[in-house]
């Protein structure tokens, strides 16, 4: 019997080998600085973070745990949302029943240290990131742990911080919905049926084609994002070929990663909730 | 930095992602019901095992242990004979220098209780495996832990039960050279330049093309077994082409198994040596 521990990375590794998921990484496309295999890496480096959540240590230092294992690869940023996701999931499933409910209890009851804890993450790995909104500067993740003065200070828990970014970040607002997205698509994935990697395709087009994946939005602007998500929906009402929208957004390098890291959090609430390998 | 269950972990994960590796499970391949993502969830269950080796408990029994864990997933025998290799080594890597003679010596230091163990092993999962040399068929494997009454009372150890398999059981006979193609494969894997996935594959391929693989020989027969090697070499000599012979010894159903578990090892000798990701 898998712990959740075992659980997240075992999804951490179903997400990247679900396939197609336009435009990500997976197990038949990868960009040249960004391949499969620095997944399979991260996904190992990882883990002791992840058991850490699921130990019930603290959430802060968790995330900053399992991001610091994940990095230790050539390929930069392969699953730091994915972790940010599932790091609250984990410690749930490890200390109560896996529910939106205590999820949110989860988020709530994160403190000031957890947040310091998130800004260290961020001197492990580049990750692309919107500017703060306007008057918060000193809180900008990119600041690393020099923001940990203004955090203290101002009293931020890390459920602030997600507050914060939740009109502009898909993984932050799960923080603040009690995952609602995530849950969601774990449903979805329970009730499809053959292989988990073609499960994990479905459930990812149903995510991009119902919201614009903020990640994109931040990396290739607006238009692109609501193009990807009118796109997946064309795939999913028959219109468009999945595996060439694949290539073509691989070629554009249109990355819809926060819509993987909902993914890779539905796949492990699946998982947790019975679904079989 | 990786310990080495974590990277034996990761060998496990780069071995069933190197493409293309004609006849085995790959990114790109699967058997209907033996699937890429089960080898996810084998890797995944695998490392508490591993862990138990790199901590210098009884290879017998984190060999049990990795296989048990291994084993929880519904597509059966994902890694067994990658296990049988890595379990020595990562017990080497953990407690020594990891060289061909260190290896050699846990190997002649295992006991009678880890050829229990390692007989218990089989009864987690159905491996393919050839009769026992005439005079010993009390020793057959598929007695599972009927056999512990035997190997008790002849003080057969675990190198001793390796000794009787050499001749055909390719992972077996590694044990008893010192693991002498595990480490001439991480030398080429070294060596090499490129994505790992592609140097796997070239290891794979010259591992075959250099003696038939036993798994194809005993699911397949000795003709296949010698094709595959012949077909092997045509490859590396460029007269065909590996993604075509990938496809047809896939439709075929021949997997030449030893040979990829062999290249587990070799890639997890290669990681400790420093081989990046």
């Amino acid at each position: 019997m898998r712990d959740p521990a075992e659980n997240a990375q075992l999804a951490l590794l179903l997400e990247v080998s679900g396939t197609p998921k336009p435009g990500n990484v997976d197990r038949r496309r990868e960009y040249e600085d960004l391949r499969f295999e620095q997944f399979m890496a991260g996904a190992v480096g990882a883990l002791s973070g992840l058991r850490m959540a699921g130990d019930g240590e603290p959430i802060g230092a968790a995330f900053e745990q399992a991001v610091e294992g994940m990095s230790d690869q050539s390929g930069g940023n392969t699953q730091f949302g994915a972790l940010l996701a599932l790091v609250p999931l984990v410690r749930t499933a490890g200390t109560d029943q896996l529910t939106r409910e205590s999820a949110e209890s989860v988020v709530e009851a994160t403190t000031v240290e957890d947040a310091c804890d998130f800004y260290r993450a961020f001197e492990h790995v580049d990750v692309a990131v919107n500017d703060p909104p306007e008057g918060i500067d000193e809180l900008d993740v990119r600041h690393g742990s020099d923001a940990t003065e203004a955090i203290r200070e101002q009293g931020t828990t890390l459920s602030d911080v997600m507050s914060l970014s939740a009109d502009h970040d898909g993984v932050a607002s799960e923080w603040i919905s009690g995952f609602e997205r995530s849950f969601g698509a774990a449903g979805w994935l329970l009730d499809d049926d053959g292989p988990v990697y073609k499960r994990a395709s479905r459930a990812f087009l149903r995510l991009l084609a119902s919201e614009p994946d903020t990640f994109v939005g931040i990396r290739n602007g607006e238009a692109a994002a609501i193009e990807a998500t009118e796109r997946a929906q064309a795939v999913l009402d028959g219109e468009e070929d999945p595996e060439e929208l694949a290539a073509e957004f691989v070629e554009r390098d249109i990355n819809p990663g926060a819509t993987a890291d909902l993914t890779a959090a539905a796949l492990f609430i699946a998982l947790e909730r019975g679904l079989e390998v």
